[in-house]
């Protein structure tokens, strides 16, 4: 037997990312914005290194930090959360989500997961000693089913792992879709970790529904945000767990021995930043929209059918006309017309999904319009 | 079965600084100085803030810190290490902790632990599958032994766990206990995890010995540091992994989803820190030296037995004559002296040491006489 992790590959993201820097190539690969996230927020942090204490914060996080998420997801969500039982902050999602699985599972225990997935969630489920059971969404609605929830849920499911919006397919889950799920939830006493961290990468007025509002819910789902999204900060690395009480317990012993805390002058910029009114929120949507919408016209123009995004930073493309799988394809266009993306396989541990390739879209104009030009070249 | 984390109580160390944020204590538990570290290193965050990129660095690091450790390691403990293949940065020496257990203990490997023991070490050790074998160091001088190494190494160890400099008991091993050690890990071939965070924090012109620099353990030693403890900025979790490539790759699967990576700016800065010249980390050394004689004094002033301390942030003082055990005392204290220090009880699994409590001293003048005054007022 080995390890688990010694079996694995590097992440996609990360290898994507490092071949684009090897190449010069424009990264539309691994999410993050090429942009330096809001001039406020960060003059917050640098002000903060002096103005609070740079030693431990509390393991929770800090209060203003947890009041201000509170207060935000009261605002944009109608959540009614605690502040000082339900709410704790990690450093970033990933954290939070290693943390919960590591937490919540028990060698044995089985995991709901929804293919596409991130690839991180069955490395972590197997190391806490999960046993997945997958749940395939297809193509183009991704909506959950009824049937296949049937298939997967038993009186072993322990722990369901949902994204939503769901990264790559840019799916946002409708409201009667995660009711399925609820319902499946609570008849076998299930927990959901729900990672949201696109929850606020929303478009066309569509509504997110956080899975821990929906009745029945509240006291067992564990809901995971990330700022590094909220506030196109992705090397930040604060993210935010609720859920109730009893879970939080669990949560917060498995944090405080995973990293502990969180940069407190990052805490404090991510407190001032929660707080921006709506006009923020709304306007990053809007230009995220924009910039969906930008690439999606001129990928369509170089002939790749593109796939519909309502949420995320991404959009999908079918390649199935280029005789090249996914993987094949993105190695291609990285070393030979300079463009990173990522090959949707990556998502997939059973299926045999090949003809996808995700695009990130959360760029200035001139990135995005530079890497069409060079994938106009080739195709 | 319950899962891990569900059993556990909360790390001593939040409780007490908890305690003593509740009753306004001055807090000597929790291991961080007082003040805000290096004026120019916060400049340098604030500064990177601007400077370098906000979003995702490479999942192990920037180069330039990467480098920066490298060369600092180099010149301060003469260790010769590929800055591209050998060095990774966490989100703290606590991710490095976490991340190294869950990368390199399968369920059923024996894991060797020496009591005292941070909190952290069994909980991860038992949430990764391993079986504790424990070797406890005696006072007064902690001294690693043959018979009790004998005692605990078989076949099936596969991991030894060591703390050096130690805390609780500020004891800084000598080469010749860690040749001991390093002798047992090759004779069968286990991998030592080394944790020396506070491998700067040592007094007396004693030296740091680095496990990893020792004969035959370069290809199987995990070191693990901590910009945190080197330049008195506990909040901001940055740590550092070296190790050989081998291992390396492995700790690497772990890290990119345990947290992925470490705020750039922070980095940056401790990249900037790692540079200083040899008097920075003289009169860290020098100061702190002198804190602890301050502390040292005040406490056996007051009949407190005081233990040596070679190293770390702490001391510690037996009790014994006190007629409460060191649970009970620290709870006192803190309630009704306005004082917070840390029972070493915690620090064991199976000793029966209750007379020990621990004091940090990593504090201003004036913070440790006022400490003193208040204990006065009592004893
Ligand atoms: C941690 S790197 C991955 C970032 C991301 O969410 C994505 O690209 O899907
Ligand atoms: C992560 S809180 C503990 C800090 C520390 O090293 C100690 O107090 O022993």
């Amino acid at each position: 037997a080995h390890p688990v992790f010694s079996e694995l590959p590097e992440t996609v993201f990360e290898t994507m990312s490092r071949l684009a820097r090897q190449y010069g190539a424009i990264n539309l690969g691994q999410g993050f914005p090429d942009g330096q996230g809001p001039d406020d927020v960060r003059a917050a942090a640098a002000r903060a290194l002096e103005q609070v204490s740079n030693q431990y914060p509390p393991m929770m996080g800090l209060p203003s930090l947890r009041t201000a998420i509170a207060a935000h997801y009261r605002h944009h969500q109608g959540l009614d959360l605690d502040p000082e039982r339900e709410v704790m902050v990690t450093s970033g999602a990933t954290e939070a989500l290693a943390g919960a699985l590591m937490a919540l599972v028990r060698p044995g225990d089985e995991v709901v997961l929804f293919e596409p997935m991130y690839d991180a969630y069955l490395p972590l489920v197997r190391r806490a000693g999960g046993v997945p059971r997958f749940v395939t969404l297809r193509p183009p609605h991704f909506r959950i089913e009824e049937t296949a929830l049937a298939e997967v849920f038993s009186e072993r499911t322990r722990i369901v792992l949902l994204n939503n919006p769901l990264n790559p397919s840019a799916t946002v889950f409708a409201r009667e879709d995660l009711a399925l799920l609820s319902h499946f939830c609570r008849r076998f006493d299930a927990v959901a970790i729900c990672d949201e961290v696109w929850e606020h990468v929303v478009f066309d007025g569509r509504p997110h529904v956080p899975l821990l509002g929906l009745p029945g819910m509240r006291e067992r789902t564990v809901k995971i945000g990330s700022a590094g999204k909220i506030f196109s900060l992705t090397g930040w690395k604060v993210g935010f767990v609720m859920a109730c009480e009893p879970l939080m317990r669990i949560l917060s012993r498995a944090h405080q021995f995973l990293t502990f805390t969180t940069p407190p002058n990052l805490q404090e910029a991510v407190a001032y930043g929660l707080s921006k009114d709506d006009a923020y929120f709304t306007g990053m949507r809007a230009e995220l929209g924009r910039s969906r919408d930008r690439l999606a016209a001129g990928l369509s123009g170089l002939g790749f059918t593109v796939m519909p995004s309502a949420g995320t930073y991404f959009l999908t493309v079918d390649i199935a006309g280029f005789g090249l799988d996914d993987t094949a394809f993105c190695e291609r266009i990285v070393r030979e017309r300079g463009v990173a993306a990522i090959p949707v396989s990556a998502f997939y541990e059973r299926g045999d999904v090949t003809n996808l390739v995700r695009f990130c879209f959360a760029k200035t104009d001139a990135t995005l319009d530079a890497a069409v030009a060079r994938l106009g070249d080739v195709f």
